[in-house]
């Protein structure tokens, strides 16, 4: 460990991460880089470029994950793979997926410059619409890889607001989704390991003064679409007892789920999406569809989290004459990051100087997919102030420089301690 | 009055209606013809056709409205003029605005084909756009016409969704927003009378099972654009005390809206538009716009419902450390009908066998815009389960024919009446 001469090219990564942050940017500072959107597809086409001029060889596999494999040098072992996503949420950050595929660029990089000699082929990866957006999934590369969905799933996928073909969209991005079952990664064990460097996007490394840490688990994740079903009227003349406003319901909705944080302090519940019907100033709205979003590490704290909601909706319902309709929309388990590759991880933290930090992660993450496949670990950064999801969204670059180090001295150490 | 022998074609003017209705119907049987769409240019094409057709010379003014004058036999006197509007809300319903164009339309198609020689002439008006729209301004035509809404502030609006300028939408209607001054009825007393019939969009008469009434006066409406800053964050890492979520004070806002109409019974206050940013189910929402609709006929509840809000904001923005922007959007006071024009709907009605009865209108409407140039006066009419804005809006085909009739002998009344 000491004795690894490599180091990793901070100010170039920090080009890097400057230049895909100009793919997808809006005038307000933020970035708009959604799946299937012309930025999604023009971050594909610089990163291809930057890939192959480091000497990568591209493949876009079925569902338009984009992988780079060194083209000479190549080591027999199974791979160890490096990487993130490169689509953004509307108006979000330059750093949520695009620094764990540039620190994954990045680490190869210097692998390759280094004529390092593994035994393992180490491989970057971006995957392919992490974030929720309006096809409404997420994690949708990942969750192919390792079987989650198939074929028949996503060809019932449609965009909910242009209503285009989650296929049409893959089809655009060189992907196939009639090819998922020959590409998806379905025996265990075909990879050697994972890692996936990320922003905390919260403020305990900030607020500590620490730099990285090692993820130990992935929360769990539960996301419902509901669907408030009121009575379109007229603002003016329809007095307050003869009202089934599906708006005001909503309201009743979004503040009950508030409650539910305070409640539980280790659970996070959010509605961030809601669209009414018809929207006019002067009608009562006849119909609002909302999102839920239900995070925790603990399982009773989400079904009693669930417990209570339901109790309220059915409240809200009896109190406005309303009729609310719930569909599950996903209900993914927490999920262990491995011990290997978490141990690796303190241990090259430790060899550069910086603690021993370990913490759970309260966002979902294409690692809890990859955890089904291989051995897989994140790294998270300190973000500034915690921001996520945003403009402000930034890590400070010395943590981004020590993280990168990290990963390559991670790479080292999984490439000595893992069999090929 | 009794020895009138012309009567209309109830049968043709429901014909018409149902004709009408076609143009922007939408799958759920709602009617999409909002301003400027392209279901306002296909109605106003059949329109115009329609008055063609039964001898009508067409005029298309500066902000489009629509104009039919009698080609021959007219009489010298100053024109006695009956309309309506044509536009709908989103997924609106039929007899909104339709009915009185329509109604208009057989009224003098009636007066043509009976060769009644009248002293003054009647003309039919299809006003634009007097529901509110994504142009943020309700009775466009008739502010224009009676100039609360000049050339410079109609070179500001702008629909909100698309950014097209209302300047362009109007050119694409026939109009010309630089040409208004030259078209605005500006000097009160160039017009005998204005006479409006609309549905009553309330239960009152409906419940009574009568068919008219004639309006004694228009609500007031105040309307603002309220804008909640808060910050976007990751719904999963932000905890509560560290979360300003706009959606949530948005909420409290609805609710606030709704206690309103708690305090004040001869209130209506209602939300009925609603946006959030960035609108993604993983991301605090950072900002959401949402509308209020206050109406009252009575400017002291006006005052104390206005100053409760007041409050009522001032205390969610100090709760929940969001900013909370105001701006009005209309301010219009109540407006009394004309006394003779009220007087004539009641005797046209009672010669009819029908009750004499008044009521107050809770719904803008364009008369009360037209009563700051002439005698301006409304006819209601039952409104099935008072339902409006909505597909399911309906009048009763009795209570339709009655107020058509209705609205014959009140022009004959006027036209005896009125100075020419």
């Amino acid at each position: 460990m000491a004795g690894n001469s490599l180091h990793v090219n901070a100010a170039r990564l920090q080009e890097n991460l400057e230049e895909l942050a100009k793919i997808g940017r809006n005038e307000s500072g933020g970035i708009d880089r959604q799946l299937a959107s012309p930025a999604d597809s023009e971050a594909r086409a610089w990163l291809k470029n930057l890939w192959e001029k480091i000497g990568l060889g591209i493949r876009t596999d079925a569902i338009a994950n984009l992988w780079g494999k060194p083209r000479s040098g190549a080591a027999e072992g199974r791979p160890i793979v490096l990487g993130s996503h490169h689509d953004t949420v509307p108006n979000g950050g330059a750093y949520d997926g695009a620094l764990g595929v540039l620190m994954a660029t990045e680490v190869v990089q210097t692998l390759i410059e280094g004529g390092a000699e593994l035994r393992h082929p180490v491989w970057t990866l971006s995957m392919t619409g992490e974030e929720p957006s309006d096809f409404s999934v997420s994690t949708l590369g990942s969750k192919v890889l390792c079987g989650r969905l198939v074929e028949k799933d996503l060809e019932q996928i449609r965009n909910r607001v242009t209503g285009e073909k989650l296929e049409t969209a893959i089809e655009r991005l060189g992907g196939d989704i009639h090819r998922v079952a020959e590409d998806a990664l379905l025996e265990k064990g075909r990879l050697a390991a994972f890692i996936e460097c990320h922003i905390e996007q919260g403020r305990r490394l900030y607020d500590a003064g620490e730099n990285i840490a090692a993820v130990t688990c992935i929360t769990g994740i539960y996301r419902e679409i509901l669907y408030v079903h009121g009575e379109a009227n007229h603002a003016g003349t329809t007095q307050l007892h003869d009202r089934r406003d599906a708006l005001a319901a909503a309201s009743d909705i979004v503040l009950a789920v508030e409650d539910l944080m305070r409640e539980a302090p280790d659970l996070a519940a959010t509605v961030g999406h809601i669209q009414a019907q018809p929207n006019a100033s002067n009608i009562v709205p006849a119909q609002v569809m909302l999102t839920l979003d239900l995070r925790t590490a603990n399982p009773e704290t989400r079904a009693a989290a669930l417990e209570h909601f339901g109790e309220a909706v059915r409240g809200i319902e009896q109190a406005r004459g309303v009729v609310i309709e719930r569909k599950l929309n996903l209900d993914q388990a927490e999920m262990p990051m491995d011990g290997d590759v978490v141990r690796a991880i303190g241990d090259a933290a430790e060899a550069l100087g910086e603690p021993r930090r370990e913490l759970v992660s309260m966002a979902g993450h294409d690692a809890a997919n990859l955890a089904r496949l291989t051995k897989a670990g994140m790294i998270f950064v300190s973000t500034v102030s915690g921001y996520s999801h945003c403009p402000q969204e930034a890590a400070p670059e010395k943590a981004v420089a020590v993280a990168a180090q990290a990963m390559l001295e991670t790479v080292l150490l999984l490439d000595r301690r893992l069999p090929i």
